[in-house]
């Protein structure tokens, strides 16, 4: 089986899995308890936090663990909205559904949320940004780099425009920890979701980094863990393994991204022969995230025939599952549907060789040309 | 170290963490993907279902897996109160926080929220409970059997009255499970809250379990996992762990308590001796619960000595952590603060021994010995 679909979740790095298992075995202690067994995952837990914060440059205060991206994002908004009267809130048109649905709950709420215009290559717009902005806003959330696309925004002037006008700024890194540099300063925004599973880290915990001047009401309240901001006893193990997947992505970052975009480029190279189309081709993308759609066939069908013959690939809104129709976001990006319901997403990944990418090329072609002959039959 | 803190959280059955091991390794695929590793993954989230379902006696599709106990109570108060027009709400005054927290959320919306009555021994004031309902109520929520004291509610009477009177029933059985029986259809409830790692499972997994006529908004928007929900990747690792833990508490719940209720008799005639005031005493209790508090000597204060002595037990409301001051459950119950400040909370498991409480009872006596001649000082 050759995986390409790391945008969807990533295998966990052996490395994240040995710091983890102490913690599932004899350190099995609820941090909260105050004999020694709690002590000793707490002190874990601290360590994990500033190996998290350590990677996107924030402070460990500064971070707040949760379950995933999902209630990173989900946090943020709901928590936000919480704390502030209503009034208007800028949310791209590109989102992923836990920012784009609760940003929907905010309307039944009184809030009047604006959706971000961006261009065909799912680029937001900065002038509709600021004409966004002469209107009063409380908060303004633009994903960091999209996980169907992998195009990347330009954060840094968005949230400038932001903080200009007041408002404040989130941004959901999910898919860029570990495979572009993640500065939570830099960026100056005031929260970032992330999510471990995404990185080689275990499922079930993310983070919402947070300005530590920001008070969030609690999505999740109960015995007052991370400052009261989410409350449940805290998956130690699991942050464990967050903080151990954050200290190796950030310690081959550079060369990572190298490798996937060598790889991309070779892939991309036997794409564009078979006449693909490359969506967000000409934007600032992840290095590891090929979108492209075949002409004539359907994304679902060729993942199905390609799950076939050993390659792991996504159609569609891939990480989402449920949804049905095609991708909100080449919606967005005004791709006509007859070619967006060709879309199939590739992420490559650490174990991924040039000659995996060879080998998906070699079925690709054959996949294609046996499906394109049968739609090119006399009915 | 003697650990005696089960309430808190338990250590992972070995035979638990066999079963997740394949989830953290080759089978990593994220369940919602459709190829191959996204189908294995999602084949053995619905086998945990069912494994979860069969020890409550509720059908699987009747599961929503959560990120805990916290979530899953949080999710059913917020998630029912905002599918409802505001009017009374009814939970008692020894509940969890992370049920009593959200009930206060409910009064900022409008609703009305009152708490039930209990004797001094923590059972629910079946009178107060027919009063409350004469008044129009949306849902009653009592838990099962309390974390601190292990006193254990007689809900299916509970349950029986708020039906009449067309209210939703839900229960925290997280502290339940796994040490008595615990029936979703004969307790009648409409809802219920279980937890993994207080059953020798994984943390960062529980569940709601929801009658299916019942519809909650989410408290977790996103990419729809769950029925919509519960969105956000599933922890499949840790629901595989939570599925494999159900089984091995089911089968073994009999004996485990058998075992329990021994051991505690043993602890408890030791604790009589020393004079101990025994809460909760003469209610039907959980038979590894045993909170107590020796005249004249502060809870903390205890339970740091005996963490020295290499035992591991909790003082006032253990298993969080972040509050101050005494026991709020031990507060309803009427105690008087000069009492409720020495309580302790001993709860035993599986890896308990009677060698094990002797040990404790001669650490108790000594540290008590101590102490109290200490305060018996002149000065």
């Amino acid at each position: 089986m050759v995986y390409l679909d790391h945008n969807a979740t990533t295998p966990l790095d052996d490395r994240v899995l040995e710091a983890m298992l102490p913690f599932l075995k004899q350190h099995f202690g609820n941090a909260a308890s105050r004999h020694e067994l709690g002590t000793v995952a707490m002190r874990a837990v601290d360590r994990a936090r500033q190996q998290v914060a350590a990677i996107v440059h924030a402070r460990d205060a500064q971070v707040i663990f949760t379950s995933g991206g999902t209630e990173a994002n989900n946090l943020f908004i709901k928590g936000v909205a919480e704390s502030l009267k209503p009034s208007q809130a800028l949310v791209s048109s590109i989102e992923h559904p836990c920012v784009a649905r609760p940003a929907e709950w905010l309307v039944k709420r009184g809030w009047k949320v604006r959706k971000l215009e961006n261009d065909a290559e799912g680029r937001i717009e900065p002038g509709d940004l600021q004409a966004a902005l002469a209107e009063r806003t409380a908060f303004v959330s633009v994903m960091l780099a999209n996980n169907e696309t992998g195009v990347v925004q330009d954060i840094e002037p968005i949230a400038a425009a932001a903080r200009g006008a007041g408002a404040i700024m989130h941004t959901d890194a999910v898919q860029a920890l570990g495979k572009i540099p993640v500065d939570f300063a830099k960026l100056n925004v005031h929260a970032m979701s992330l999510s471990a599973h995404k990185v080689y880290g275990p499922k079930g915990v993310g983070a919402l980094v947070l300005d530590k001047r920001l008070e969030l009401k609690p999505l999740l309240a109960g015995g007052g863990h991370e400052r009261g901001m989410r409350s449940g006893t805290l998956n130690v193990p699991a942050i464990v393994g967050f903080g151990a997947a954050c200290e190796v992505a950030a310690s081959n970052l550079e060369e990572y991204a190298i490798a996937m975009e060598k790889l991309r480029g070779r892939l991309e190279a036997g794409l564009r022969e078979l006449k693909a189309v490359i969506f967000g081709e000409h934007a600032r993308r992840l290095p590891n995230t090929s979108y492209f759609a075949l002409p004539g066939i359907a994304g679902e069908t060729l993942v199905v025939e390609l799950d076939k013959r050993g390659f792991a690939a996504a159609s569609g809104a891939a990480c989402s599952s449920m949804k049905q129709g095609t991708s909100e976001v080449l919606e967005a990006m005004r791709v006509p549907p007859e070619i967006a319901q060709g879309a199939v997403r590739i992420s490559l990944g650490r174990s991924n060789t040039a000659e995996d990418v060879d080998a998906f090329l070699s079925a690709l072609r054959e996949v294609a040309g046996r499906l394109q002959q049968l739609t090119a039959m006399p009915v």
